[in-house]
């Protein structure tokens, strides 16, 4: 039975790590972090879990928690984990960070783009970019830590990945307009999410300027062999749950001066992804919707082509706390102990 | 392994049996029957399934089926099964039908509020009704046909079953408002149930009407020892799954002329479900709301005496697809075959 | 050209008094005032109002204010009017009080639910309840403060006053349950209050202990010519805007020990409301919804009798924020100013 | 007294024509036509209306209906119009057409992309397509015929105008991801707009193939000087009202070499739309959401430059039934007449 702890239970991420990790059958929480709700009941924050989680929330003791404990979660603000870590906690436990900590291999990009001093670069290299269908042979019994993608990120990495890697698009005019249900924005109480300010509206933020922008063109970057940078967008959706990225751009010619067709690309999609079972390259004319994802560790994909533009329109939807976030770490986990990858993970999409 | 049958299997509620039934480790569904989309693949319905189902939507043959499967359930509208249902039939296979045509026991109830003839009123009493923490140990490997109590009737029933049983309220002050989640009106392509129709909405419906008025009176009245007539009000909430029932009912007095108060009240609830898994009785203060059920097969139950009026506001929340259709279809399969009551339906709530 | 200040103009209902105000032909705000955004300009705060307000926000200085105006309005938290009320503001000004401090005629029924001292009790003998319907003759040129109902009571009120005042239904036996939008609660960035938390849900609060509990038995104790206790319950419902009020009583038997019929009731319904113009009576069958009357001044009744239990069931729709808050008070001041008492508030509900 | 016709009326567009005309003093409905509901009270359909409208629904009687008033709004599906419409009908009464049979100038293109014949191609010069900011000085007491704009397309069409028109952006590389509310898809009864299956969920759809592209390719075309092909995509969103659309294009480099500036592209959206009403050109970093223009005539336009792209992002959002539908075909109207352009829409949105 693995032993695992959480910091930041109380998020809507860890929240969702709990519910998770509760139908697993090798793990087992002994750690509910919370600063802002010490001693208090968990299942008092959050009554799905009345008469399932017992245990009252704890502090954030990285120390104490690393000697109980097999694998932390940090389900944390930007910061908390560079502030903390230590040699001594790897090579004690094992850490799966979901804050952006550890994501980008630039300490510089890191710093401009979330405006903080990292505390411990030198982790950095060792760290993981956890996103399984790409990455996973990294992740192994020997990893120590492992830094678990965004949420836009990884849905909007995984639906351009095959064609930017196989040079089908050019990724200079790749164009990600990507939105998001509201859980994505945290349970913090802002007058800004409150329901009727959310409620029957949609607008983009972060215009330009949002954090997961650097981290797509890393990742992505890595895929097409050449440092790229992309125009991400996201928006705000009157739904709990579920990203939808539509993703843009021109159409590489081929030596014989055609543009790949639909065959052709959707090959190239089941090559990278017909094995994968988290990720689902839809039928010919079926476009993704959140619907069909939400509750689940599913990514599903689509893409049209524009004859007349000469511009494929791929399109990727998960659920921003599953895949985006929580399935993904637990996945991340069973590479990380060497269990079957989708264990704990195999919840069919709850409709409607 | 279990095979099963689901005749209605493109509903809500059929759908959800196949969402319950895909994580159940016991049962394989074999036949998926929708009428109206023969053929056509389940998955193409309800693409939450793509790459999890491939089988193709199949007729509502009965005979056929029965020879296939251990157990049907049949999600149909009223009058189906009651039309198709033969001596044969039971002697081949079980049934759990999630329709009203074995509700009520007394047929001419049931054609005068339902406003259909009764095809095989000689099942009727046979049948159980399969409101499992009431009726558990008439569930049982003898036992060939359960009538699925209905989404409404399963949260307004138990929430106030232990004070009718106690005789602590008077049944005849009793008063049901009620208030449904959508899904509850089906899947049925009617203006009403746009969404633009019901977003940003409430109202109230089948005043006075409602068909699940009689069952209610028929399973409390039971309890009471005596006939029954309640105030039933249904309402359509703008959300997707989730009933909320709260439910008035004068206080008895006591021998001694006083009202029973917080302790007493609380005790008959915690006596009649404090071993219930699915049933949780909130702590003092702690009103039920439907996220905290949603997705799994809880019913969670408040109550708050007011001392002026002498009144106790009963309140319960469940999943109407889940306890108030599928997830108690699939424990009721679950007593059928002597399987483990909760398996397959340990799912934590999903919230957000 | 009638001068307007208001104090708690950035609130919801501030806010929708505005807009109201903003399509009055006879009126000009003169003061928007909001202790939490002084300085800031008001359209920054509601960007609906951008290029329509240019005004900034101003602090609650009554004192200045009365002597720039001729209505002040206080959308404020319940205790600030009455701890600033003078008979020298009075005498330059009217008011009309949108929170509760004035609306409850006894002093310790209001600190007793509103469980705070009430620091100028010597006005609420000279306040008028401005239930418009009810006192219109009482809110004249002469009238200095009217204290504005508030939104759940509006709507209650209003749906059972006929019958009360007619002594056709017992007030000892009425249920008033009620479900309201999310805008009632106010733009106070508070956890529970979240898109998130609210979505996809619905539940009870406030259970035997809502303020609106007392005046509401205030008011309808005056019809009933009797102190009457009533059962309240509010729900809060995943919507914007809406309140529906279902309401519970038994019909008194009349003389010849029959209960009064549909033809009768609707007499009496018709009797009170047939020339008013904001209350609309439905035909026969028909149940109010809220979505027919937002973003309107309208309240719309209906009623089912239920035979068998000798019941009948009411029930009031209105929007919240127009008739529940500024569409009232507006109609108080045109009393007021004695204008038309429609004037500016004559919108058509927006649907959908 | 302006008397006006609307077939089409008991559609969502036709809906909130006639809550727009409702406050419109000026002008009279004389005919609610409605195949759908012939003779029944249109209060019935849309019961906002009831104790407002009295009227009946009538039949599309097109003769008639031009010998009895002065202005016929046909909002009804493509083809209608063409498929009726005569010299005769056009030399007694004005039209404001709301479907797409006169909105594009080229039949072929028409036919092509509607998959229908286009059965009175002669009337297409004449027609003038009413997008008013731009088109203002066509419409005039003269004109017979107006296409009144889609809803997308008026929203695409503004947000780019002035950076087309002024060549600050390259045409060639327009991509427009467009969000719109479910009123957009109308009031049929189809199973995809059910609420459940709306609600919590988003999907792009008609990708590459939408029927307003070729209209934003013309209409911008002409802006440019040239022919273009734009991507455009729309998403439906949970919501009942509202459109975003989130526009990107490179920048074109200036003759010194540079890109412009923020100043430079806010000196062009002021020089075009500063004096106009009905658009509002957002402050800097401020970004347009649809709950600030719902049920107003309102586009609010905002943009982002992306100095690491060279694009620039624009943004624009409307209510699609007021500015992208009714209330722009009572703009129209109001020129057509000679009256005050903004007469009967200085609604102020409405919010919450």
């Amino acid at each position: 039975m693995i032993k695992a702890g959480i910091i930041g239970a109380t998020g809507y991420a860890g929240a969702e790590l709990v519910r998770i990790l509760m139908n697993h059958k090798d793990v087992e929480i002994k750690w509910y972090g919370s600063r802002s709700y010490i001693d208090q009941k968990y299942a008092d924050v959050y009554r799905n879990f009345f008469e399932i989680v017992d245990a009252a929330c704890m502090d954030d003791n990285m120390e104490e928690l690393a000697a109980e404990v097999d694998v932390i979660f940090t389900a944390t603000p930007q910061g908390f984990l560079a502030g903390v870590l230590t040699e001594e906690l790897l090579e004690k436990v094992k850490i799966v960070d979901l804050s952006a900590d550890y994501r980008i291999k630039d300490v510089a990009t890191y710093e401009k783009w979330y405006k903080i001093e990292h505390k411990s670069p030198q982790f950095i290299e060792e760290a993981v970019y956890g996103l399984c269908e790409i990455n996973r042979e990294k992740i192994t019994k020997d990893t120590r830590l492992v830094a678990n993608p965004g949420c836009y990120t990884t849905c909007s990495i995984l639906t351009a990945y095959p064609l930017v890697k196989e040079k089908l698009i050019d990724p200079s005019t790749l164009i990600i307009d990507a939105k998001s249900g509201t859980s994505g924005a945290g349970r913090g109480a802002k007058t800004q999410n409150l329901f009727c300010e959310v409620n029957e509206s949609i607008k983009a933020y972060g215009v330009t300027t949002h954090r997961h922008t650097p981290e797509i063109e890393e990742q992505l970057g890595y895929a097409a062999g050449e440092e790229i940078t992309v125009n991400f967008t996201p928006h705000l959706v009157p739904m709990n749950r579920g990203i939808l990225a539509t993703e843009y751009a021109s159409l590489n010619r081929k030596p014989d001066g055609t543009y790949p067709g639909y065959e052709e690309i959707k090959a190239v999609y089941d090559r990278y992804y017909g094995k994968e079972k988290f990720v689902r390259v839809l039928d010919q004319g079926v476009c993704p919707e959140t619907r069909w994802v939400e509750g689940s560790n599913y990514v599903d994909i689509g893409f049209v082509i524009d004859e007349r533009t000469h511009r494929v329109v791929m399109m990727g939807a998960l659920d921003n706390l599953v895949k985006g976030a929580a399935g993904q770490a637990v996945q991340n986990m069973n590479l990380l102990f060497g269990l079957k990858e989708s264990e704990g993970l195999e919840m069919v999409p709850v409709f409607p």
